[in-house]
């Protein structure tokens, strides 16, 4: 594609002001669990999920999370270091490593989820309920499209 | 705070679905970059920023994006080794080191801009013009809300 020197308005292009808004949400959770665990925002979000659903493997955690795999390997690695994490082999495929929290990483969970909360709570103040609501069917739909063709990732001809 | 044992439905929880979305749409038009000028996602939003506004320093644009100083730091470090960023010193100021695209940055960032804003595009087709809007509008609302009171950060008595 020939250049046309547009410029991106950052304040008007979504995938920017996401993750902006994504960063500010996400670092001000992080104050709590960096703080006092030491955690990481990857190291987080491996634990939220594992939280929920023990047992998935890192695969798994990287596809539901949309992290780049490498990052969810160096959490998990991590986290299996200070023993909040553990690997346990999936007893019908040997191949497949399971994660799920240690004792100690549940409890870590355990303190970490009422804050978290409430910061979202603070966060969604923002909003008067049917905005919420709003907000949550318009995440949906975006979240269920399809983006990036191979027409678009293919480059140049 | 007590643990009390809840758990987070991360399908519900804004900053997780936020965070998923976020990833989708940067690891989508990281495809784009990253094969063709060996880009990653932080050193792009660098240039992306400095593309608008020329002359900002790495505290500047840590404070823009969200992003972690550290990782500004070191995006900023490997564009200006492969000469897609130039650092000058402030002309009254000489502690402050002020950021600029290349010639050859700015081939690169007018190559990007039009792939990702037909990216953005594809993504938007998900919401009708006035639901666009409104997730303007809402983007906007939570991005000027306070987040992260100290009564929050401090944790515990």
């Amino acid at each position: 594609m020939p250049s046309n020197g547009r410029r991106l308005d950052l304040d008007g292009f979504v995938p920017y002001r996401l993750s902006v808004l994504t960063n500010r949400v996400s670092n001000a959770i992080a104050r709590i669990y960096s703080e006092r665990f030491g955690l990481t925002i990857p190291e987080w979000r491996v634990m939220a999920v594992l939280g929920q659903a023990s047992g998935l493997s890192a695969s798994d955690v990287a596809r539901r999370t949309e992290m780049d795999k490498v990052q969810v390997s160096r959490a998990v690695a991590n986290l299996v270091r200070g023993r909040r994490v553990q690997k346990q082999s999936d007893s019908t495929d040997g191949r497949v490593t399971r994660l799920s929290l240690t004792a100690r990483g549940r409890a870590i969970y355990d303190d970490i989820v009422p804050h978290a909360l409430e910061l979202e709570e603070q966060f969604l103040a923002a909003l008067a309920p049917h905005e919420r609501a709003t907000f949550h069917r318009l995440i949906g739909k975006l979240s269920e499209q399809e983006i990036g063709s191979s027409a678009i990732s293919t480059g140049r001809p």
